[in-house]
């Protein structure tokens, strides 16, 4: 007896089986450009949101009743995991600042092992208190940042530009940037089987800044560490492998993933879906790829480009709406709204 | 009879012709990174050194003595040519910054035509004091920003992010994004003729924030004009179009100077120069692509990358090293010198 979210739309597309249409969720779709969450801002600091699993679960429970999408995303961050390794983290109105980042290959031996992901207690119990909150035919995601990119907050302290220093980093000391992805990889694989261990059905790897670099130095120097991380998830739960910036690194960042049972490939806007299954192979699910600003213009290129995705997706099993990145803060909720409501209506692949 | 420039082994690479070793020349030469120009700019802004024909020559002539890099680029600046076309540029330490930004449709009314390059006659003079004071046997390279990225440096502002005002204008006006775009093709194509004109052997047209696009977007809202601007070059003057931050875009940017003599595409490091090949067709010369950010290591790291890349580049006509950016300002002169050594011990393509 498997509880109804197991044949949830998005698990069974996860897992590449018939759906009677595409599912849909948003990343970020609990964020600022709803007036509901822009209130519960006024009332809290972000830091402190997180770390409240009732509100936290509430944010995001009332976000999928009012947008209707087709799963809940664990309302947390992917910074959080950094502060049981020994980082202080501010949010700031510009973007996250690490207090006390790593500047030298020699802070690497300061970065404390994750042991046991209950130091991470609060995201645990936000898991539990959605998924207990949540209508049982949806099914709930957990995530953690990927290594790379936690190593590259860490490295930069906070919003980055030119990834000067991270790749500085990299190329000045093989043994310590070693070091240091394998502790965030296993803090990333520990906490998302933590995750799946409190109620998340499937989890997303997000590499959000990965793709400042080039396929070479991802094979060597990330790859290697996002496996280590996927590894760590329990063989059954689907696991959508985020990247974006560089269509190049779809296929390395793939192999992930390789021998997995479910594997979705996140993918942005700057490829074509139909090139994108072209370049992983039809046996790999996606998940994307509407560009976040399409989201900025007329109601008409809303719903022009949304069908421009799913005729792309054509039939195929496997695919999973998404946009290419995160809801801009701008964006009018109308327009999500219809977004979501093109795609529900579609026919989708049967 | 043909100027010796003619036979450049950098002019000999751009029209595929055979060559003893491969040309190198690097995008922001001259640049903070050398103390002589530190220098410099100590005595006077950026923009006043761009003004001065005699100064902003002297700093390249300079530069290319110091490095005995292949070939001389004007100095100059993308955002030269917003100027006469009505715009108040200034640059701010964290970046030039547009007074007058175009924030709504009905601004495009507001953007003059470039009727005459002459009105930009101190680029064209650096052109020409640059040309007589080179070498004989090296080329002189002029520039301009492609029409996308001038737009964008427009709606933005100045130094962009997400491009959101950006792609927003473009998804909600088309007419008056086509007469923006139609405008900054037509005074970036004058340009560019103007400074061949005035003696530059090839040019280079610079879409740097091109990569925050799809496919789609590229070919309907950009490719048309890029063109424009590369068609009213001279027809046996060879012609970079550099674009950065997304290799799907590749193919339709080699497009955007279909039928030319001597194109050549500028690749970063985000491809392996062999795809980037097979992607566009090995009858298209290349220009790249080592990440800058590869100079901020040890001296091994960068003679390694720089072989890797050369081995690559294996015996095919039509190789320009470069960078896949412009030169990092925190970069170490000793690694720029010992690329360009590495590329020019090497044995390159016969």
């Amino acid at each position: 007896m498997h509880p109804p979210w197991q044949n949830s739309l998005l698990m069974r597309a996860a897992r590449r089986e018939p759906v009677e249409r595409t599912p849909i969720w948003l990343m970020r779709q609990a964020g600022r450009y709803l007036p509901e969450y822009r209130a519960v801002r006024q009332k809290m600091p972000f830091a402190a949101l997180c770390k409240n699993p009732d509100l936290a679960a509430g944010v995001m429970l009332a976000t999928v009743d009012r947008l209707k999408v087709d799963a809940a995303i664990l309302f947390s961050d992917l910074l959080v995991l950094l502060e049981p390794l020994g980082f202080e983290v501010e949010y700031a109105p510009g973007g996250p600042v690490i207090k006390n980042p790593l500047r030298m290959p020699d802070d690497v031996d300061r970065v404390r092992e994750l042991e046991d992901a209950a130091e991470l207690d609060y995201v645990l119990e936000t898991v539990r208190k959605t998924r207990s909150g949540l209508d049982a035919g949806l099914p709930l995601i957990g995530f953690a940042g990927a290594p790379f990119t936690l190593a590259a907050y860490l490295i930069e302290g906070g919003v980055i530009r030119d990834y000067r220093r991270t790749k500085s980093f990299l190329y000045t000391d093989r043994g310590a940037w070693d070091a240091l992805l394998g502790r965030l990889a296993r803090a990333a694989g520990r906490l998302l089987e933590a995750q799946v261990a409190s109620g998340a059905q499937l989890v997303q790897l997000f590499d959000s800044w990965v793709g400042c670099l080039g396929v070479e130095d991802y094979r060597e120097h990330v790859l290697p560490y996002s496996r280590e991380a996927i590894a760590l998830v329990p063989p059954e739960t689907p696991v959508i492998h985020f990247t974006t910036g560089n269509p190049a690194l779809l296929s390395p960042a793939a192999e992930a993933g390789r021998g997995r049972k479910h594997l979705i490939l996140g993918v942005d806007w700057r490829i074509r879906l139909e090139d994108a299954w072209r370049t992983i192979g039809h046996e790999t699910a996606i998940q994307g790829n509407l560009d976040p600003a399409v989201l900025l213009g007329p109601p008409e290129e809303v719903r022009r480009r949304t069908e421009d995705v799913l005729r792309q997706a054509a039939g195929r099993p496997g695919h999973i709406f998404n946009l290419g990145h995160g809801v801009l803060p701008q964006t009018p909720v109308e327009n999500v709204r219809l977004l979501i409501e093109t795609v529900q209506a579609g026919t989708g692949p049967g």
